[in-house]
């Protein structure tokens, strides 16, 4: 079940990014002389943590909401995530004043549960595979009628998200690399179409848990494989397959895909928040991850690493 | 043991930022459209928790060191200190390439005491007291010959800490109050000086636990107390004694003190984590505390929150 079977361009981007810009923050991109001291390059973190419901799925949600007709939108939106963009989804519904019905895996972390509801959106709990989230969805979308937003697979979240990474390289220009987390690919997709319009020359990383490198296995064979299910990964944004549109955008954008272990992923977040003292939640630290473990050469270059998002359940932290 | 004893004045607050503008950052100010909501009024956080070593100690701690003359630097600086202070001091030393002597307590956060040694400053422990802190420091005076840096009772320290009240007025103007945390008096004395000289209608608002409330009584009875010893608040940096100088400029400039229990210190800390994602220590949440427990009448005003510091041991998080 995806809603869109044609890749978006840079252009798509442009027109999603005025689309979204009253409604989403242009986060701060931090420096740290301690993290470039420690790793010999020019690290330039996008903090999409402190994006509106803490996360960049709030990009691709307004772009997908506020391009439906009116007479689409009044029947509202459904969608199936783990949580983010399920809270993105809710709010972007609200904004726009229509009902938003979400689907949601019921061992997903409290906070992110807490945060749909509170944007008033309708919950469908499921169970953890992807197969049982979408039977849930579309048992929706034929109840409902509603718009259905796929949280990745879908040319108006990728643009949306592809806004990301054409503000990062607009505020810090001239980047070697561009790193981001990929597990649908709806970041890293977007991420890659925008990057690659605006350089020439900068290549596009996609960072990956080991015990969910399904992004990692499809692009070295050229096949798109399933996700293990289910997953194990401490990273609960990095838990569902990749995507077909992404999976065809990735292909043709990014340069590299590096894995790191579960160890790796909670030594980078600590690094994060005791270093830049920001929250960031564990699908966020994987790209540093991948720097710190020496994965990636990045000694002398200037590096965007986009933080995806900030919402962790605090009486749960993974060095504890 | 205080060093100065004339209070500093606005212009001395100017050519301290002039002096530490090359070492410092100019730290943002985050927005929060939630907690605006949820309070009624417009909260401007100024964030200090990312000042080089993370806290606004930086601010004082290099315009004192500074402020030396080559030959007074030549034989080092030395200070007591329950951690913040210490580590600034430390790296303003290294910086101008002078010896620094510090003394902490033995039970000060293992973070802070790792910050002061990674900045090759040489510790002295001594035990929890305020008197316990200035017999060591003077042993070390006597035996060094190095220039003594009070942590707040110091018109250097004072004219540095006013700085960050300066810039958050020059960003955020027109606040009808600036909040500050009160131990030694060393922030808020700073910043009571800096905005009732940029502002002839703005409030400064002293915040103390109720555990640590020697700020708070010696305002309202217009004496000097020393703090309760051992105090016990999980605010680890306000558990100093309000310095002299301090107190002659706080009973002149600040218009009230409040102070907040433990448990409304703790709720506002885990509320800035949540909402704004970042890190802040313990002390750093009081006054957002008074604010959540309405102590302060706070409704349709534009209000300044110094956040003073993010330095917290991430194994020992207060709501566990």
């Amino acid at each position: 079940m995806h809603t869109s079977t044609t890749a978006p361009t840079f252009a798509d981007i442009e027109t999603a990014h005025e689309r979204v810009k009253p409604y989403i923050h242009r986060t701060p991109i931090l420096t740290s002389g301690i993290l470039n001291e420690r790793t010999g390059a020019e690290l330039f973190f996008k903090c999409e943590n402190f994006q509106k419901v803490g996360a960049f799925k709030a990009r691709g949600a307004f772009n997908a909401v506020f391009s439906l007709s009116d007479e689409a939108a009044a029947n509202g939106v459904v969608t199936h995530s783990s949580g983010n963009h399920a809270a993105a989804l809710a709010l972007a519904a609200r904004t726009r004043g229509i009902p938003a019905h979400i689907v949601m895996p019921d061992n997903s972390p409290d906070i992110k549960k807490a945060a749909v509801k509170s944007y008033g959106a309708n919950i469908i709990f499921c169970g953890p595979t992807q197969h049982d989230r979408e039977t849930a969805a579309n048992e929706v979308l034929q109840r409902t009628n509603a718009a259905f937003v796929h949280p990745y697979d879908d040319a108006r979240i990728i643009a949306g998200q592809g806004t990301c990474a054409k503000e990062t390289l607009e505020d810090a220009p001239n980047l070697d690399f561009i790193m981001a987390p990929v597990s649908g690919g709806g970041l890293l997709g977007g991420t890659a179409l925008a990057a690659t319009s605006m350089s020439k020359t900068i290549k596009v990383i996609g960072c990956e848990p080991e015990e969910a490198d399904d992004a990692f296995r499809s692009f070295r064979d050229g096949v798109r494989y399933p996700a293990i299910t289910p997953p194990r990964t401490i990273a609960d944004g990095l838990r569902t397959s990749l995507g077909e549109l992404n999976f065809l955008i990735i292909r043709e954008c990014v340069s590299e895909i590096h894995t790191v272990s579960e160890q790796a992923i909670i030594g980078a977040m600590r690094t994060v928040w005791e270093i830049l003292k920001i929250i960031i939640e564990p699908s966020c630290a994987v790209p540093l991850a991948v720097i710190l473990e020496q994965k990636l050469d990045v000694r002398g270059k200037r590096v965007g690493i986009i933080l995806s998002g900030g919402n962790v359940d605090l009486n749960k932290l993974p060095w504890q």
